[in-house]
């Protein structure tokens, strides 16, 4: 016991700095910001936040699997598959099932050779744009993505060092014309060859909730199709996370649906959003070089993705618990979105503009150009005292926008909150707004 | 329709070459050599694989499963915190759990100040790994690891560009004076300060089958210690993973018992070996400012591990079947373990000698200097014809150690097969041997 005391105060007296041992990668990720915008959340249980971008609490279908889940385990093949390991690249009768019914929506053309080599089973789709950023960045390199994008996902390029380029949006999202003079902007600076994709989500956009027209998808495609110089390929990343989510107009075709040869565009889709974040799974579609380095890299990370949750995926899709899930989520957000409109119309401040989310579960709100909603921000301050938490828009701006300075804008989230306390906190943000736009008028 | 086949025929006469888009990190992972060993299994249904890792198949506890998920499942609330986000770190609850589990075991001592903050949950312990070694690890920086080592982890450390160094080991594991001369060499040529870790499994090792005995335990911190040069502290990454599954003599106190500090150590540890490899899941304790870089990389890969996942093993050990299942897996591996040493003696040639396994479910078997058993060998083939596969030894070595160019051990996995497989297939590899040596003193 002596020894042991002694060895500590040995210890104590040692200081251990493992920050000066950080690697390159280690330094270029920092938390992120909406890490602190939760905990402040979870300090007063009386704030409502419409941060979170998590997914409706009673939606989740806990009964349903109950059921379900006794019938994976209790059969002895089934349930011994469920908890051996699997492959990396993920349950093979699982990605056979999620090519034909990506080819049955026609996410893929029916005249495309893609199959199940070409898709991997990752830990949501989140980890498939990871694995896609570490196996094509280095530093220096360039991404290009829409201007407000999802912040998460700046982290991830940031991290691998490069650099990020945001591309004015509208209300119909990404504007292809801006897409082309920007990269005619890079080919004339000799920078081309560094862009090495395009992140772009195609379906009820976080944050803006618009979900890009078919004559745009084609345009885009075109583009990056004309922008290939000297053999340079710019990857298309298509995140469709929110697809299943579209609940107005018609829901396009993914761009995925013209790269017949599947040589041009990662697609992404997680589960997370339209089942359950819990078992966090995505997946994603794309070239097999890329896939089959993806799946080495993955190799490295975890050797595959939870089979158990695989497994239980594939069941809820046998046994039609997905298709009428999905119907329940389109109502139960449809409902939660009208309730966000009608708030907005009826409390929010002439000054404040806002989109008409397509799906998904955000509405993008812009305030008066002289009211700053970033965190240091007094609008911010203001609004925490009215107990309500947002994503200020900064955030959502690539370093290269001058958004990501100082933003007007802010995203709130209907996701997780019931309706009472949607209706709640969007009438606590109009008392904030209405205090701030009398501070500045006055 | 026209359109699409226009846009297709367009395409095909593009080449796409993504390989020459690919990131640094991406031309430095390689396809693990054990798929393609993996692959000449799965093409004939008759060879019986002694290669795979997996755990014990009749094992896996489905049933108990079956229950204890409706149990989580049931329950409304329990139900939709496991099919909701949860935090990068990993369940706050779950981490407090195994923190005081970890004390009353003595891996962590009574009077260290560690706690759940702590604690890092990952998708398995391979996860853990590879966040250390990308928080850590930049071009031509340093890990030290024993010869031989597990072979997955040379594949992390060489994509991230680190140059890795070999420790001899004896049937005791890692020798603390070779560990000693590597650190005094590398002092001599100024490389001190690029040494970021010493990567060490502390029980039932794989490949050799050996638990550190206490002695060495602590001549190995300490020498960490006294190798603390100008303030760059080598973290002792203790992969713990076999731990639970030590059957033979007394378990000592992991190097973790004696870091109460908390600096100089990160423990990890899988539920993959111990419970069930199909949940993906395994943890870390180690210094905080480590660990906190960790979650933020975390946060970037996936946003945590799964929290249903989580939730299963809180309930499993809360319900007492984890500790059962331990007792029931040692009988399971000690009794295989005993066929294996039986059907060794007995059958194998006196030219082969090996390792006793003081657990885990693998053997180190060495043959004469004159055979080759990497896979371009005669001998390789031999065992093919036989219809038996093995990990050749060259692979579990560093490629700074000769024996990474040319081995004669092999390991033999009794994990997965059952006892009649497992003594088929030792007989195949038995005469395989036979025919080898026959050949060579021909």
């Amino acid at each position: 016991m002596v020894s042991v005391q002694n060895r500590q105060s040995a210890y104590s007296n040692a200081t251990f700095n493992w920050r000066q041992r950080f690697s390159t990668v280690a330094r270029r990720t920092l938390p992120p910001e909406i890490n602190w915008l939760m905990a402040q959340a979870l300090e007063d249980p009386d704030i409502i936040s419409l941060a979170a971008g998590f997914v409706d609490q009673e939606s989740l279908p806990h009964e349903e699997f109950a059921g379900l889940l006794r019938e994976v385990m209790e059969q002895a093949q089934n349930g011994r598959a469920a908890l051996q390991y699997g492959t990396t690249q993920g349950d093979l009768e699982f990605r056979i099932k999620l090519i034909d019914r990506l080819r049955r929506e026609q996410v893929i053309s029916s005249n495309s050779e893609i199959d199940a080599s070409h898709c991997l089973v990752g830990s949501g789709s989140q980890q498939i744009l990871y694995l896609a950023a570490e196996a094509l960045l280095d530093e220096e390199d360039i991404v290009l993505l829409e201007a407000p994008t999802y912040f998460v996902v700046l982290g991830v390029f940031k991290s691998r060092g490069a650099q990020t380029i945001g591309i004015d949006t509208d209300e119909h999202g990404l504007i292809p014309e801006r897409l082309e003079e920007c990269l005619e902007q890079l080919k004339r600076e000799k920078r081309l060859s560094r862009v090495k994709m395009l992140y772009l989500m195609s379906y009820a956009t976080n944050p803006l909730g618009v979900t890009l027209p078919q004559e745009r998808r084609r345009q885009i495609l075109s583009i990056l199709q004309r922008y290939r110089d000297g053999g340079f390929p710019i990857l298309l990343v298509e995140d469709a996370a929110y697809r299943r989510l579209v609940i107005d107009g018609e829901c396009p075709h993914p761009i995925k649906r013209f790269d017949d040869s599947n040589q041009q565009i990662l697609y992404t889709e997680s589960f997370s959003k339209s089942l359950s974040p819990g078992l966090r799974l995505g997946f994603g579609v794309g070239p097999k070089e890329l896939i089959d380095k993806m799946i080495d890299i993955k190799g490295n990370h975890d050797f595959g993705s939870s089979n158990m949750a695989q497994q239980i995926i594939k069941t809820v899709m046998q046994s039609g618990l997905f298709d009428q899930h999905l119907k329940t989520l389109q109502s139960i957000y449809r409902r939660k979105r009208d309730i966000a409109l009608n708030v907005l119309e009826k409390y929010f401040p002439p000054e404040a503009k806002w989109l008409r989310p397509s799906g998904g579960f955000y509405t993008w709100v812009v305030l008066p150009e002289a009211v700053d909603t970033s965190a240091k921000g007094h609008f911010f301050q203001t609004a925490l005292q009215e107990k309500v938490l947002y994503v200020p828009g900064d955030l959502c701006y690539s370093s290269d926008r001058p958004e990501s300075k100082r933003s007007s804008a802010m995203r709130l989230s209907y996701g997780m909150i019931g309706e009472q306390a949607l209706q709640e906190g969007y009438k606590r943000l109009a008392r904030a707004m209405e205090k701030e736009i009398s501070t500045l008028t006055a």
